[in-house]
């Protein structure tokens, strides 16, 4: 979904190779950040047409300056407009009405910046949709894409020479890191094919911004820099659109700490929604996140080797990695990481080891194979990595390499480039400093990684990649939506087959009624869409187990209501047998501001006060991947065949996971969240059973 | 203790700083392993006597060559002996004889190689034990003193010039790590005045060699490479001593998952321990354990600032750390690293954020204060860390700088340098690549950083580190102990003041005794110093309530005891009466066989299954210490005033904790092992209570 004025590829024209420029309040000082943006592109060698704008001066470092838009000789491409945030405004409305199609802007002091920089924010936006330019930013540090000398942008790091040119794309929350990104780049031979900072994103976002691009022949994959999740929907489309075309999205998203996440929320106006979310928006739509700065320049190379299609669920696991080194300590090194991280190392099988000494290959193969010093050699690193590549038990190598990589590449490193092409990922880790070494493997397109832990992190990021499912129908959104009683949500929950407790309603004024449809002892709950924390409010009475405590708790919750929720309305009650299962968990579903549509399953009880997990993915899901929620909420443990311990009906519950995911499918129930609290599981066989359910839903006409 | 034949200074100057040298089996060969030392030697202006030893040429890479030892004009210091395995021992031998003070051993294939090699590693020291002669090695790969020229070493890397001299020693249980090291300390300006591959430690230990250089005053930290704990004691008596002259101790330790434990086993012979005993030796004895390899190398100029004494539990939290930045994005990211690692960053005080604003200081001061690129100015950046060093607030500072840091270091980088000698600790994290910043930085002993990830791991390591307590007494060994039966174990108990159920014995022949000093129901138990695991073998019978079914309980054990256990000894029963608590615990005390004595709480019953939490610290530990590891018991929180729920009574726990350890210090009863499991944690007031207990002790005379 691109604006209304600009078709997706006029937009990456625009952006990326406009064929002219005007730098909206160019400064003559080249040392200002004002002025900074001309010297750049005059210094990068970028062809097309610029024009400062500056109407006190007639010329402008040395180019003719122009004292406004409209005397220009032509409609320039791409503004980018430098001026403070008060005539931030007037500069847009006057490249609108000239017909520009982008504008990007520098100034801060929009949505972040309290009612008066929102109000500006919405007028921008206001803008762009009336007049169909389009918007990057406000606080954009600018565009870059150095392989057309396209240097606009007002980050100091581009005074330097000679950028790196490559295949990369990188879309910042935060400007400096694109800075950052470009000099860390250079020292590991990592180039770029673009580089924006996307600001606020009042307009354009950046999942947007990557979709535009996606048709560039010229880029390979995405680096992502995320504060937070914001404009989740635009980022769900560009990376199921990025993985349907086979390039890889690489993402480092703040926000792990709570103290972060609040950051993210006053740094740009955006509300950080709960990383747990976040994590599972960005594995089930295939993105690689890493945690450590250094992997988003590290992880894409092994995401091309290993494309998505080769992690789906229902293939055999592709993940078996072999380790081989010429440093015992390096290699232990990566072996714990990639264990703390939950990856095996596999040994090489005995016919591996058979072929290994048959070639005459020295060293231990224990967990790895160690060549000591004698794998530097040519001849022995290269038979060895071509006999562990050939063999059926490993579906990836890494290679750690000793000081000789950095002093004798000829001997170890050569090897490994000349394996490279095998069919399957060859990887290097680098005890030792070798940036030259590093960039070499870098050039060659061999995952290299500067650290063991760096290394680790790659490979769990890329493998934890899930091949994005069935996308969830559109017009989930909650707007109209209200809750709706117990009993109702009960009848939403018999729409998808989702097993609840029985359940008998009753008028809260009475009769009490005579004969139930199951057995004492009951729970009686005031039922009403008002009175969302029954419990709270003394709104339940459980264990009733007579005709008289019945007649006792109808007037109990009489009472209650009366004193506690004085003019709540509150008309029904509702009776249900007192079950009991093995395990409690909290199962839902909702719509998410950032993420989207999502399906959550934690313990209850006890668990959940202290063993905070939760397994959440986008909606909807199957089988299979409710049984992966299932587990990887350890209290299910319990009840999975634990040491004597009864088992619970985990196949019931995976059932009812993806059933009430399905909820993602069918926007004709107007369902945007559903949340059973407790769900019970039982005995094996038996089944789940819902004891509560709370389901929000917009008006609905009937099927 | 230093071994028989040296005292401590002058094991360090034979190994050091020797004025003559051996090279047992040098080879003509430069590329040869046995060639390198040599060649080394010669290239680095090491001013002592080279012999090089080999009977089959007149000259060794132009140096006179020496048929033998005994030939050399004079008793070498140090002799490396380069020959081939099967050729050590009578290389060993020859050096005894001719009173060689220190030897180290390049050859592999000793401890780590089956049943032949630990019998040539136990000749070998022998050797060392009878003749005085220290020996480093086997599988060493050797010694570098970069102070005098020493390259007394088969590592590849030191074929390069310059070595980066410095105040920093480094010992290690993987030789290439050595290179690895020299070669990033020299990329981050790091130097070393000695570095030491300490190989399988046959005679001298890493703990050893460290301890014997502590009066060097060329040597102002330590950077330790660990695969395990082995030669615990004498790595304890080093940091204890280092915590003691003010010396600060890094240490990376291999081994954090179980994959990694094993390999370290496998790799050097040397059984490796429980990770999380090792982390709590580490910790209790001060040193500063990092999780990354680039941390080794980023962790001591911090930890010079933050002496132990600083870090005292009674002492107020000297740990409240702010965040001043050139860059919004990256000192989120430093946050988020932090938070993630459980350090809050501190937010400026409402004074403080008014002396910013007089002193006009622009930038918003949320959680940290970001002065954007205004930031970029010297004044701002100067009058800013002036401010917040002074705060009170803050007890250390980190400035986060962007693209400045490496293209104008004269704006924001200088100001750091200006006010490094501030008493404060302030550190620096650059988040573009700027090496030579990162080095000018390390030459002002500013610790800096290279990612966000490295400083807040360094940070946490720095911080989580205690200053060491009471040494427990020596000679706990466990030779000759034995367990003592549950009835005997109490006593022990009784001795500690630990409270535990009431007991009552009586013969298991009978007769069942009448009357009970408590009231049914009770437990009965089989009791006897060879039946450790009752309940495994129907041993306890539980909810006795009546003297009828006491009768049949006795029946009962006494056929299970026939038919289960046919000829164990056991005489007595046990009974108890039946108790409950609001949580069980396992609460233990041991000597593990690299930590030493060690105390341990775990939680018990379904959370042992799950939560596989436990705190350790070492023995003896006081009331404060014994209130942190309850709290890093999660299961413990359940019982600590959570949401309504009933309060456990902690403090009786902590006594507990506290009484067990004690142990450590009393040496005349003769325990080595004791165990509580379970022990009942009672509501607030009424204290704790062990329901079983076993205890392994030595021959005890009575008090």
């Amino acid at each position: 979904m691109t604006g209304p004025g600009l078709a997706a590829g006029a937009l990456a024209q625009a952006l990326l190779q406009p064929r002219s420029i005007a730098l909206y309040g160019a400064s003559d000082d080249p040392g200002k950040i004002a002025g900074r943006p001309l010297q750049f592109l005059q210094r990068s060698g970028y062809a097309g047409r610029i024009y400062p704008i500056n109407p006190g001066r007639p010329q402008v470092q040395g180019l003719k300056a122009w004292p406004s838009l409209d005397r220009l000789p032509e409609v320039p491409e791409q503004v980018f407009v430098l001026t403070p945030t008060g005539q931030v405004l007037a500069a847009a409305h006057r490249c609108a009405a000239l017909g520009v199609k982008l504008i990007t802007i520098l100034a801060s002091g929009f949505s972040e910046s309290g009612r008066e920089g929102l109000q500006r924010e919405a007028e921008l936006r206001d803008l762009a949709r009336a007049s169909g330019m389009r918007i990057l930013g406000p606080s954009s540090l600018g565009v870059v894409n150095p392989r057309v000398g396209l240097v606009l942008t007002a980050n100091a790091v581009f005074a330097e020479p000679e950028l790196p040119v490559g295949k990369v794309f990188v879309a910042s929350h935060s400007g400096s890191m694109i800075g950052a990104l470009v000099s860390r780049g250079k020292a590991r031979a990592v180039g770029f094919a673009g580089l924006v900072s996307v600001g606020s994103e009042a307009d354009l976002s950046l999942g947007e911004i990557c979709q535009a691009t996606l048709d560039d022949p010229g880029i390979e994959g995405y680096l992502l820099f995320l504060e937070s999740l914001r404009h989740g929907a635009a980022l769900q489309r560009f990376a199921r659109a990025a993985a349907a075309c086979g390039k890889p999205v690489i993402a480092y998203k703040l926000g792990r700490s709570e103290a972060a996440a609040q950051m993210a929320g006053t740094h740009t106006g955006a509300l950080a929604g709960a990383d747990d979310i976040a994590d599972a928006f960005l594995k089930d739509l295939g993105i690689a996140r890493v945690q450590m700065l250094e992997s988003l320049l590290e992880a894409l190379p092994l995401a091309q080797r290993l494309p998505l299609p080769l992690l789906r669920p229902d293939m055999p696991p592709a993940r078996r990695v072999g380790v081989v080194s010429t440093t015992g300590g390096g290699a232990a090194m990566v072996v714990d990481q990639l264990g703390v991280r939950g990856l095996q190392v596999q040994c090489p099988s005995e016919a591996t080891q058979e072929r290994l000494k048959a070639a005459g290959i020295p060293g231990n193969a224990g967990r790895v194979l160690d060549l000591t010093l004698a794998g530097t050699r040519y001849a022995v690193m290269k038979a060895a990595l071509q006999i562990l590549l050939d063999a059926p038990e490993f579906d990836m190598l890494i290679a750690v390499l000793g000081s000789s990589a950095r002093l004798q590449p000829q001997l170890a490193l050569q090897p490994i480039l000349d394996s490279a092409s095998h069919r399957k990922p060859l990887m290097a880790m680098l005890l030792p400093d070798a940036p030259q070494a590093l960039a070499q493997l870098s050039r060659a397109a061999v995952p290299c990684f500067r650290t063991p832990e760096g290394c680790a992190d790659v490979l769990a990021a890329v493998l934890a990649r899930r091949s994005p499912g069935a996308p969830a129908c559109p017009d989930h959104g909650g707007a109209g939506a209200a809750f709706i009683d117990e009993a109702q949500s009960y009848a939403v929950l018999d729409e998808l087959q989702l097993p609840h407790a029985p359940v008998l309603t009753a008028a809260l004024a009475g009769p009490v009624p005579g004969v139930l449809p199951f057995p004492f002892p009951v729970a009686v709950k005031l039922c009403s869409a008002q009175i969302l924390h029954k419990t709270e409010v003394g709104g339940v009475v459980l264990g009733v187990d007579s005709a008289q405590a019945l007649s006792e708790a109808f007037a109990t919750l009489r009472q209650r209501l009366t004193e506690r929720l004085p003019g709540v309305p509150c008309e029904q009650v509702l009776l249900q047998p007192m079950c009991q299962g093995l395990i409690e968990v909290l199962l839902g579903y909702r719509v998410d501001p950032d993420a989207g549509l999502i399906v959550l399953l934690a313990a209850g009880g006890i668990w959940a006060e202290l063993v905070r997990e939760r397994s959440i993915r986008l909606a909807p899901v199957g089988i299979g991947s409710a049984w992966e929620m299932i587990g990887e909420v350890r209290a299910l443990q319990t009840v999975a065949g634990l040491r004597g311990q009864p088992k619970g009906d985990l196949a019931a519950l995976a059932q009812a996971i993806s059933d009430l995911s399905q909820l993602a499918l069918r926007p004709e129930l107007g369902v945007v969240q559903a949340e059973m609290n407790p769900m019970l599981v039982l005995r094996e066989g038996q089944g789940v059973l819902a004891l509560d359910a709370v389901v929000m839903r917009k008006d609905w006409v009937g099927p």
